[in-house]
């Protein structure tokens, strides 16, 4: 249910800290900010205050002191939501945040639901919906990849190739219409062979951007990676050299440790989901269980595989291995990295003997590491970078991560195969023109020029509070 | 170690919500942030913005960006530390705060130790050192009567008091150096009887004071209860009855379901630290386990016990349990509160023989409750807050709560002891003088007109960063 009439209140901050801020945005903002907030300088009236300034001052509830707050105020448009907005910058103690929301509430203004404030910034069209859906993208953003997307869709680069190909196929649109209109009179505006090639066009970004949406979504939720290998090869210690190296960065911002405990990393800037082949680990033989069910699901989900080895192993239980693990993800699209480790306890210093005995694949790869010392670590992260695609981040300028777009830019392009099929078979007009029509629909749907409460609900619920 | 000169940077907000503050403060905040901020409106020059205002803008890595933000400025002397003071208010994104101080530490901030921006505000005069320490209780205040006392502390009332006692000693304290100065002169500029007279009040003060101090303590870290009783009496079901209640209320919030998880809960605006008697749970009959270690040190830390007992149950059972837990916290000065549960089940309806045959004595009461429908639950609650003196809190406008505080006033009134025996035993002025300097000492102490950097080492480093 969409409401704007109401002003809205809510925290933007979480959990600890020192500080806390409570946003509260609506026509009202600055009228029920006034009931509870007493401005230090008394020579300041409140409700005249302009945008972009801050004032000091108390919040009080009758006659008890509830804090004392900077108020920061904004007047519509010039806000996030382009309303008149509020916000509260308070001591972070769960009960004066608590005794501020029911004061706020008791003068007049609602609990926001989430996203509601990126929702009312939508409908006042300070962003399309795009934009608004990557806010939600780049709040949850833990790495330089996820980071990059978001901000690019936030900054409507992507919304503004959407607006431009639908633009394109609007124009079409409107020049088969009007041949529609003449009826029987068989004039042709619009040039069939301009619009072929306006369609190739438009069905080429179309595919090229679905065809980012597996990069896109592994980047944002965490590339899945699998670690498997014999007991005793290392696969733990190299983990935790990963986890190590990786704990030291993010220490010092509170609430990401939680990743260290699910064994997710941001390495170079791409976010990795280590998966635990713990059935591997208790059972200790990759040949004998590399049949168990569960360590062959965990491999499935993976999109790529560190198979971890012994150097100081022979190479007929590599090579053993290796033809085992080959024949699960044969045809399945896995890049597959084999890591040599203990190379710092390697006696025999058979590496080149090594080389030379296991053959290696399209999908495969082979590096020489000691998960002790570190050695190959670096290049291990360039390896996991170059498999699953980094160079295209740096490369394009839009990936598609958002499943809703993704599905949406799959309608285009069946219309749009559609409208060629039809061009190509000379199908009258009204038939084409219903094709183009639903192509522009989908289009739409993106940047939300086209949208249902039902869709603005089902991105805005998930959404944080406050935002 | 205190250093003023740097500029220093942290996160004032932790985890995660929709935004993130970061907080600057020294000379060159504005500076620093200039070269990492690029305001929206190009015709801004934010190195010039005036002090409470809010700017629109860009945080840059070179090329990247990295987040749109709004920037709050404040001039010295009139911020929060007495500085120069920015507050980078972006998306809460690890990323993106990790990255923001990152630039803000490569531009030559630093980043900034527990309690720093405080202890700044401290050393800048904007407030005293008690005033201080209420900042870190305001910010973990999580009730009504925690945050009452807090925001009294914060605002001076406390200081006011201790600086008037102060100032009142430090007058007869001149007065009696000046005898001294007169050497063998046998002048008397101090009047002896008024000095003892002022030595009375402000002992009769210091003696209040900390006589309020566990009052004060069992408010801010919760007041210790132990609920006990034979098992199926329903203790479980009244804590989660209270719990459930409480849960309501504090979920809105996020950051304080750790507290129903301890068992914490704030009833009546007091919080509560219940602890799970569970060896009496585990072993079920209270006669014969009241005995174990464990159970009685719980018993022992608290300072109110809730012997639940079953309405349906006899009465001589009843009384057995009481009579051996009274042997337990005798003389040691701890309230007890009898509930009689299960009353929606009495099918004997036997409250009146039940109050003829307990003998409650001065630190009990007893009350009939149903933990399941929640009848007598509120009575309950009421009956904690008389438990623990709560009307105090109300009447008394200063009550001490810091054990910092709570030394050097037992130190003032040990000092002031001996003025007074050396008044009754005409002691010479350079004794009394002595111990008159020594109470004003310790009296400085406390508001930080005296102190050194170890016990500004020892405040501070106790904060959360970023405040």
């Amino acid at each position: 249910m969409i409401r704007t009439e109401e002003t809205i209140c809510a925290p933007a901050t979480s959990g600890g800290g020192a500080i806390a801020v409570i946003r509260i945005s609506g026509s009202q903002s600055i009228h029920i900010c006034d009931k509870i907030f007493f401005p230090s300088d008394k020579r300041i009236k409140f409700t005249e205050q302009k945008g972009y300034t801050i004032v000091l001052g108390e919040i009080r509830s009758g006659e008890e002191i509830i804090d004392d707050v900077l108020v920061s105020v904004f007047r519509a448009p010039h806000s996030y939501t382009g309303e008149n907005a509020i916000e509260i910058s308070c001591h972070a103690s769960p009960y004066i945040q608590q005794k501020i929301l029911e004061l706020l509430i008791k003068n007049g203004a609602v609990p926001a639901q989430p996203g509601e404030f990126t929702q009312r910034a939508f409908l006042n069209g300070k962003m399309d919906l795009s934009q608004a859906e990557a806010v939600a993208d780049l709040i949850a953003s833990e790495s330089f990849a996820a980071h990059k997307i978001a901000v690019n869709q936030m900054r409507g680069t992507f919304s503004d190739e959407i607006r431009i190909l639908r633009a394109d196929l609007l124009h079409f649109a409107s020049l088969i219409e009007l041949e529609l209109d003449f009826g029987e009179e068989d004039v042709e505006f619009a040039d069939r062979q301009k619009l072929r090639e306006i369609v190739t066009k438009v069905l080429s970004i179309a595919k090229k951007l679905t065809s980012s949406f597996s990069l896109g979504n592994a980047i944002k939720n965490g590339v899945p990676v699998a670690i498997t290998g014999k007991s005793n090869t290392g696969k733990s210690t190299l983990l935790n050299y990963l986890l190590k190296e990786e704990k030291a960065i993010v220490s010092e911002i509170p609430g990401t440790t939680r990743d260290v405990i699910e064994d997710t990393l941001v390495l170079e800037g791409i976010k990795y989901r280590f998966f635990d082949t713990a059935g591997l680990r208790e059972t200790g033989d990759i040949i004998e269980n590399l049949g168990i069910k569960k360590t062959l699901e965990k491999i499935s989900l993976a999109s790529v595989i560190l198979l971890v080895a012994d150097v100081n192993e022979g190479i007929q239980v590599l090579n053993e291995v290796l033809n085992n693990l080959r024949q699960q993800i044969a045809g399945k699209g896995k890049k597959l990295i084999i890591l040599i480790n203990k190379i710092d306890t390697n006696i025999y210093g058979n590496h080149a003997l090594i080389l030379n005995r296991i053959i290696l694949q399209d999908n495969e790869s082979l590096l020489f590491i000691s998960a002790k010392t570190g050695e190959g670590i670096d290049e291990l992260k360039s390896k996991l970078g170059r498999a699953i695609g980094r160079d295209q981040l740096l490369t394009e300028s839009v990936i598609l991560t958002n499943i809703r777009h993704y599905n949406s830019l799959l309608q285009v392009s069946e219309s749009l195969e559609r409208v060629r099929e039809g061009l190509d078979n000379q199908l009258p007009e009204d038939l084409i023109a219903i094709d183009i029509r639903q192509a522009i629909h989908y289009l739409g749907e993106i940047t939300g020029e086209i949208t249902t409460d039902e869709i603005l609900d089902n991105i805005f619920k998930n959404f944080c509070i406050g935002k």
